[in-house]
């Protein structure tokens, strides 16, 4: 059997010190498949001396987790200090500079200076490995890189935040509004006391520009993703989704268009039907549909220390059995920077909801202003009568691009009529 | 870049087709992510002359295939030829001896020779790569070897025949029973004129027993899977399983116990809540649960001549990078002959249907016989009353050993007022 790799860890919070415990409890069935001994030779947190429940006496400790880099022995750092700049950037900076391999699970990081950092691996000659970044234990990357090598992606679409997912769908169960299923899953630990990150998309975007890059050769650009996030969804749109024979979910989508490449994260009315439609609670899905394949799907668990620290061991092994595979799935000098869609350009079916006065011709006002721009309505629902009083009206419309929607809202708005800002949610035809 | 790699494809039927085309439109992607070329520089089919729509003038022609191995030029071969004797084999253990890497669907030679075969590989430090000969494109070997390396799986499961799903599922949409559904998939092309492959479990049994030894970590044993097919399902228990909250699916189930690896084909009850129970027509799906990674699902087009060219290729890409896993995810010395459960000490909550004479007595009948074996009854079915006619009636068990149970049914077959072989179907707690 070939030496022990020595790993360096930073950051021990929660994911951690469940990669140590992994390390640890799996370092048999590790040593078996890499050929060779996962060492965790040095350490670096903020406070030595919190009890992590895991044995650290072997590994140097480094108050600086960036020395991290310059300890001679390490082969491997793991970064798990989280953040897309400070601490965490500078240590992987520094460890590919010294031909370390970097194993992260920071997609902020990634999303942010992914290309720049895989083509600095690649010059050094080391991995940079980031399976943890995306959907925690499920192999995603590695799926996209590896087993689906042999495909062109035509879209690429998943539920990547789980706070998101499982506040949709504790609204779906209980009927209750966005705020106060907020406030619970921050009481019971499922979303941040600031959740900024989670529920508006910031999380999402991250990941999806991951995965558009691997799955479409591009270079990251998480500031080319059009991202909204769920403060707007409303339990009436959860049961007028319903009633509607869909679900609504947070979805990251990557598509390959004729404008250009789409990536864009918001709510969407899916199918009830569908396999994304099922994927509950803090549940993570990712789908490819290649040209080859046809449709992928992957389900688990997208985030905890466990699962987490699963992704980074495969990384590990990979790392250890001298497996190498190209950050994104191709040398970083092939990624193209292929040109992005404007969201106004994207094409597809819409719902709207709106709150009208009810009384004679708002209908018809309404119609007027879809018809002027040019948007074909597919349904329309109002329910029971209310003479004079503020009732919810639901349309939904057929195929059509997204600024003529756009403008058609602009329209609604400013009728009399209508008592509310519109809210509308894309319809996705999975 | 390197060389191209020169590759041998044996066997044109649809899948060699379909793997042939792929090589060639995705011809410039591929070498992106191999690093170099992939060329199909030798062939071999049983007629050379017809059309097969894809270009072969630069390849080399071999009427017998097992010359392939003897071509100084190839690398790797492809074996597409299908059976788990006879040609395929003969190229394969060629192939080999030759010091040439090996790519094949052969679900049956992998879940026969495999063992052996991959510990030939590993002597002659070349790759035995079989992704698609389960699942076809869902790339499920590579999630079990590579992506959960992290893992001690507690269990494995999957439905891996897809001609039995659309079975199962057509039965369930249209009410009509098993013999019709049949053979009108015959009829469409879904089933063999000779279906025993699929609706008997065999196909089944071969995927399982090459998915519980890269998830479980001991040689390949295809006769140690039990293994029970669908023919008994019934149009009646579809129905009841309806109205008990379940979904009645042909799963292959490896799992860790305490008498040993349970290695199981059979007709499940899955609860309709469950991932597994939402995969219909021919659809395959795997689900892994992990220590660390909790529960993964994989779900896909498990058959098809592009699905399983994706698989090849993904494989081939892996050798032209130079990424080499051990067949089996463990070298071969290190792979365990765990001990195998017997059927016979399986424990689990059973299904039961019995055709009775309706009259009073018969419930009471039945109920001593599961008492005498000390089955506990979890629930009964009897709709409507039809005094002294053939009634159906079901019950539920609670958790029990399979023996207690076999041991109730003899019991029970043999009293008067049960008027056919009782039908079991085993419940699944997912």
């Amino acid at each position: 059997m070939k030496p022990p790799l020595k790993i360096a860890v930073a950051g021990l919070g929660t994911v951690g010190a469940g990669t140590l415990l992994l390390l640890q409890r799996q370092a048999e069935p590790l040593a078996e498949r890499a050929g060779r001994r996962l060492l965790v030779a040095a350490v670096s947190a903020r406070d030595r001396r919190r009890d992590r429940g895991v044995e650290l006496s072997a590994a140097r400790w480094y108050e600086d987790a960036v020395a991290l880099a310059s300890d001679p022995e390490i082969e491997v750092v793991v970064e798990l200090i989280g953040g897309a700049d400070g601490i965490a950037l500078a240590l992987v900076e520094a460890a590919l500079e010294r031909g370390k391999s970097v194993v992260t699970a920071n997609k902020a990081l990634i999303a942010r200076h992914g290309t720049r950092l895989a083509a600095r691996a690649e010059e050094k000659g080391v991995a940079l490995c980031f399976e943890a970044s995306v959907a925690g234990g499920i192999p995603v990357i590695k799926t996209l890189r590896e087993g689906l090598a042999g495909n062109r992606l035509k879209r690429l679409y998943g539920i990547l935040n789980g706070t998101s997912n499982y506040i949709l769908t504790a609204m779906r169960e209980s009927g209750r509004e966005f705020a106060e299923v907020l406030a619970e899953a921050q009481k019971l630990g499922y979303a941040e006391s600031d959740p900024s990150f989670d529920i508006d998309g910031v999380d999402a975007a991250h990941k999806l520009s991951i995965l558009a890059s691997v799955g479409f050769g591009r270079p990251v650009d998480a500031d080319g993703v059009y991202s909204e996030g769920i403060r707007h969804v409303s339990r009436l749109d959860i049961e007028f989704a319903e009633e509607l024979g869909y679900r609504i979910k947070l979805l990251g989508i990557a598509r390959w268009t004729e404008e250009g490449l789409e990536q864009r994260v918001h709510p969407c009315m899916v199918p009830r039907s569908s396999p994304i439609a099922a994927v509950e609670g803090v549940e993570n899905a990712v789908v490819a549909e290649g040209d080859f394949v046809g449709r992928v799907v992957l389900q688990g668990r997208g985030a905890g220390a466990f699962p987490t620290a699963s992704a980074v061991a495969a990384d590990l092994v990979d790392i250890a059995a001298g497996r190498r595979t190209p950050a994104f799935g191709v040398p970083s000098a092939l990624l193209r920077a292929l040109p992005l869609a404007p969201m106004e350009t994207h094409q597809g079916a819409y719902y709207v909801r709106l709150m009208v006065v009810d009384q004679p011709g708002v209908i018809a006002d309404v119609a007027a202003a879809f018809r002027d721009e040019q948007v074909s309505m597919a349904s329309m629902i109002q329910h029971g009568r209310a003479p004079g009083e503020a009732v919810p009206v639901v349309l939904t419309t057929h195929e059509t691009r997204e600024a003529a929607m756009r403008r058609a809202l602009v329209r609604i708005a400013a009728l009399d009529t209508i008592l509310e800002e519109p809210r509308m949610i894309r319809i996705e035809d999975f």
